[in-house]
């Protein structure tokens, strides 16, 4: 493990601060359940420093370790990749609905498994999502309040930046994510309150529009989203159902809503690749017809893309539609991240799978058939 | 976090290979829960890697973190030590459902919370308890095969040798882990055939003579300890409900038995400390009546003891004694671990709290009433 001594422990420090007091917004006597890589544990110390000072009841830190994942590759019985931890998700289900806060910090190499057998990382990731649906669907539904920030993370930081030696690509890293997150200013609680207020007056503007529908052209793109009856755009600070006003995902600099499931014509080629649990994706290109993806292609890793497709009927579906200037900060880094929470803010994009039952008008607590009537889509997966 | 170059990586791998296959035994397409504390990393990558080998479905790591544990005593509010993470313990319970092996790794600072409030510590201790039922349960009633090992922490080793460099104190006790774990041998699992043999020997003899009590003399000891009826020596290897046989402990060196929880009459004074939770209690003298602690005093942590002793009925009173050869090698190596799993294997000693329910002869699904007929004696405590 490396000792991170090259990596800034102020700015650690003022990331850990926002993603408690804006990110995850924790209040006094709430719990905190936090996903972490373990290279990542400079940070979630600093988190839980920082939680305990907002009152937090307990923090319980989960790690993972790529190395004990790639073991399983390299050494499990083929029948391993039909597992899934679900004691563990039904676990935390349970801490959602007893009002533990959730923090996920991502950092992991993008292209972990993407040496390993297609078929079984289909069938792990598979298996996973579907044992994952508690603690998933209570995320969704925005019972709780969550934040998602990042870590920079050696074998991530290896492949944005090839040339480099560890250290110094690990050091750019950092500094690509702390300026994203907007931690390298005096008071980047301040800064996140400025830039809730922009997201918002751009989220309102299109709500007074109330547009039927966004057509998408580009090279090798002519897409016509259709939008959900009644779809709210949202972006930034959002208010969970216990209450709390939290920032989902740092950064951010997107708006986005929910588009009609079976509304949706035309093709769309992605400008980035996905990068999805340990696989690499690129070059996604999908047809869609009737909201229906007929249609997907991949220049690599279109095996995976197949299954995650197949994985229920609304996975060929879409299940968010978001809207990025041109001008974000992330956008004009030019770099790509391979990550979707860094990569989405850098370009218009659209999701595949579970809508967000948030984005739309009103009242919040929608029924699933009332989502569906509207056109909002349903799914075990939700992938940018 | 140490990079531990100092511990030979070939004994850190033979001390995996002998928890999963003589330890927990691991059986093929069993799933694999380890709590470790996040130094031990090397030592659970090379668990992993075993286990899998040994066909595990899946391995699921819980890491713990001192530093995370102590911030909460340094930052949080007075309210959080009322709190423990009860969802994962029911995850745990449910994992266990499903046939889950268990695989525990010690290895903390045995003072780490010596220096907090001893209220604070005791609410979290007992909250904790409270919580841990489910998983706590399931392991007294050996509804599955589980092990607990060691790893050479810093902050332990440092305890233990205080006038050594951390490197030199830390070498020094892997030294003595790997001795008394006996896998400094060509052959461990062989090794630990022959001792379980030994170990099943020195039970049937006790067996045979079906004694009604035992009486312990010694400096400031007089003790007599009836046992329960129809007990039962165990020692090493033992079969879980399961069917699996496994070695609970590693190392092991004691037969034991559940002594009648009502018949324990004397007292007893601890020749060793007890590091309970973080807390050094030093000099522990105990007076029974009637089985019954009426009278707990020690030179040192005190007010953990006392806390322990209220946690309800029937921490007040013994659920294991065992007995130990003083040539035992951990005995003989003179040194004092401050941690349960060596210095319980160093002398004869007793054990308040639940008793396990499989230390009755014939069949061990005996239920709590036949068990508590029988003296058998239950607490949300077990502590050697």
């Amino acid at each position: 493990m490396s000792p991170n001594d090259h990596i800034d422990p102020a700015k650690i420090d003022k990331l850990a601060h926002l993603a408690i007091r804006t990110g995850v917004a924790l209040q006094t006597g709430q719990n905190l359940l936090i996903t972490a890589p373990i290279e990542a544990l400079p940070l979630v110390r600093r988190l839980a420093v920082h939680a305990y000072e907002a009152g937090a009841g307990l923090v319980t830190p989960l790690f993972s370790d790529p190395e004990i994942t790639l073991s399983r590759y390299q050494y499990a019985n083929d029948t391993s990749f039909d597992t899934a931890a679900g004691w563990l998700y039904d676990g935390m289900g349970e801490a959602f609905d007893a009002n533990t806060a959730r923090l996920a910090i991502v950092g992991d190499d993008p292209m972990l498994l993407s040496e390993e057998d297609p078929n079984k990382v289909g069938r792990a990731n598979k298996a996973n999502s579907i044992a994952y649906k508690p603690a998933r669907e209570r995320i969704t539904r925005f019972d709780v309040n969550w934040n998602i920030i990042a870590w920079p993370g050696t074998a991530w930081a290896k492949r944005m930046f090839p040339d480099l030696l560890i250290d110094e690509a690990q050091s750019r890293l950092a500094s690509a994510i702390f300026a994203a997150s907007r931690v390298d200013h005096s008071d980047p609680v301040g800064e996140w309150k400025a830039h809730n207020a922009a997201l918002r007056s751009r989220s309102d503007w299109l709500n007074g529009q109330d547009f039927h529908a966004l057509h998408f052209v580009g090279p090798n793109t002519d897409l016509t989203v259709g939008l959900a009856d009644g779809h709210e755009w949202m972006g930034g600070a959002s208010k969970a159902k216990n209450g709390v006003t939290c920032n989902p995902n740092i950064p951010s600099e997107e708006v986005f809503t929910t588009p009609h499931a079976y509304e949706v014509q035309g093709h769309v080629r992605s400008t980035k690749p996905l990068s999805h649990q340990g696989s690499l994706i690129e070059d996604i290109e999908v047809r869609f017809q009737d909201g229906h993806i007929f249609e997907a292609r991949a220049s690599r890793g279109e095996e995976v893309l197949t299954k995650v497709l197949d994985s229920d009927e609304g996975a060929r579906r879409l299940g968010e539609v978001a809207l990025v200037p041109h001008s974000s900060p992330i956008s004009q880094t030019g770099l790509l991240f391979y990550n979707t929470l860094f990569d989405e803010n850098a370009a218009c994009h659209i999701a595949l799978g579970q809508c967000y039952s948030k984005c739309f008008r009103g009242d919040s607590d929608l029924s699933k058939d009332e989502i569906a009537s509207r056109g909002g889509n349903s799914s075990m997966i939700h992938i940018d």
